[in-house]
C-alpha cells in the first residue's frame, strides 16, 4: 500500500482486517484492544447508518467498514489532528464515501447530523471522571482519557437523540462506571440489552465491559459468555484469536 | 445427631459446615447453590446485626451462623409451613436466641424489627417476575419463585429502610434483572458496590449475578473475578470447592 501520505512522527498500522491500515502517531493516542473488541461487538446486519462519537483517530469508523455492509459510516471527533489522520487513513484505504469524520463536538451531534439519523450508535468514550485539576493541562491524551469535553451523561443523552426508535448503542467502558452507565442509559430511553464482561486472565477482575441498548427498548438484559483474553501462560485465548478472525 | 423433629416427608441435610443441617421437605421450595453462594459473598466481620429478607426453610440464616461471628441473625418469612422448619432447624443446631426467624411480609419489615435496625440485610428474593395469570396458582413454589407477594422493588425499598447508614446489602438474583437492579438500588440509596457473576462453565453465559450494596455508599463499581462453577469435564471447579471448604 502507498505510505506517501504520512506525516513526520506517524506510521501505518495493519488492522488484519481485509488489508486495511491505520495511520497513528504514538505522541497522540493510539487504538488499544477496547476499539477492536466494540468494533467486533456491534451487529450491524444489511445497509445501517451508523455514528461513532469521539471517532480519535478513526479507528472505529475504518474497523466498522471492514467488518459490515454499511454504505454511509459517520465519524464525530473534536480534535483537529485526528480529523486530519482518519481523513487521510479513510482515503487511504479507499472509503471515501463510505466513510467520513466530521469535525464538531459530541454535545452538538444532533445539530450536526439531525436527530434520529442514526439507526447504530458506537462510541469509545473517554473512561475517567473529569476532575477539575486535570483541566489546567488540557493535553490531546487528557482529552481522550478523561471526560473533560464531555461526560458519560452528554455522550448517552446525544447518543439518544442520534439514534432512531429500535436502534441500537453499542458502547466499551470500565466495569466501575457500570452502574452509572445503566442508569444513564435507562434515564436517556437507552435500555440496556446486552453487556459482555472482558476479563484478562479467567482468575482476574474485568478490566472491560462491552454495552448493547436499544433506544425504547423493553427491560431485560440479556448477559453474554465472558470473553478472557489470556491463556495463563500469557498468550491469546482461542476466543479472541476467533473473534479477530471473524472479520476475515 | 437427633432427627427425632422431623415430620413426615421431611429430611434433614447436611450443610458441610460446622456439622449444622437444615431440615427440608422436598414438597417445598428447597435451597440451592445461591442461597450457599450468597451466605459466602457476605463480609459481616465482628458482631454485626444481621436480617434474611424471604428466610424460606432458614437456609442462609443458619449458614451465616456457620459463617460469622454475629450473636443477632434475624430472618424474615411469610410462609408458616417454612417457619416450623426454620425454627426446628435454628434448635437443632443449637442457635437459638442467635438466629429468629419471624413471620411477616417483607413490606411491614420496618415495622416488625423497627427502621435502621441492622448492619447487613440480606436477601434471596424470587426471581421471576409477578405475572398475573400466575396468581390464580398460588402454590408454595410459586411464591418462592415469583414476584407474587412481593416485588423486587418491596425488597430493595425495605431492604434499604432496615439498614444502618454505611450498612451492607446482599443479594443473589438473575443477571437479567440487572438493571433493574442497579436503577432501585440507587432510587432507594443502597449504592450498588460489588458484583459478582457466576458462570456454569467458562464458555457459557452467566446464571447468577451475586451484589454487594452500602446504604448511602459512593458510586463506584467493584466487579469481581468471574465465579466459574465447573470444569468442562463436569466437575466442580478448583475455586468453586475453595468456597466451600472456606467456612470449615
Amino acid at each position: 500500500m502507498m505510505t506517501n501520505n504520512l506525516k513526520e512522527g506517524e506510521r501505518l498500522d495493519d488492522l488484519q482486517i481485509k488489508g486495511y491500515e491505520l495511520i497513528q502517531n504514538p505522541k497522540y493516542f493510539c487504538f488499544g484492544m477496547d476499539a477492536v473488541l466494540l468494533s467486533h461487538y456491534v451487529k450491524a446486519p444489511g445497509d445501517k447508518k451508523i455514528l461513532d462519537l469521539g471517532s480519535g483517530n478513526g479507528i472505529i469508523p475504518v474497523m466498522l467498514a471492514a467488518l459490515t455492509k454499511s454504505t454511509f459510516i459517520r465519524g464525530l471527533e473534536i480534535q483537529s489532528h485526528n480529523i486530519d489522520m482518519a481523513e487521510r487513513s479513510i482515503e487511504h484505504n479507499g472509503l471515501l464515501g463510505r466513510v467520513s469524520v466530521v469535525q464538531g463536538d459530541i454535545k452538538d451531534a444532533s445539530k450536526i447530523f439531525g436527530a434520529s439519523s442514526f439507526d447504530i450508535v458506537v462510541t469509545n468514550p473517554p473512561y475517567m471522571r473529569g476532575e477539575s485539576g486535570i483541566k489546567n493541562d488540557l493535553d490531546e491524551r487528557t482529552i481522550a482519557r478523561h471526560e473533560v469535553l464531555c461526560s458519560l451523561e452528554d455522550i448517552i443523552r446525544e447518543s439518544s437523540k442520534m439514534l432512531n426508535a429500535g436502534g441500537r448503542f453499542y458502547m466499551v467502558h470500565r466495569p466501575l462506571r457500570l452502574v452509572d452507565i445503566f442508569s444513564l442509559m435507562r434515564e436517556y430511553k437507552i435500555e440496556p440489552k446486552g453487556m459482555r464482561l472482558v476479563y484478562p486472565y479467567v482468575h482476574k477482575e474485568p478490566n472491560m465491559v462491552l454495552i448493547e441498548g436499544i433506544k425504547d427498548g423493553r427491560p431485560e438484559l440479556r448477559v453474554d459468555k465472558p470473553l478472557i483474553i489470556y491463556e495463563p501462560n500469557g498468550e491469546y485465548t482461542k476466543q479472541l484469536l476467533e473473534i479477530y478472525r471473524s472479520g476475515e
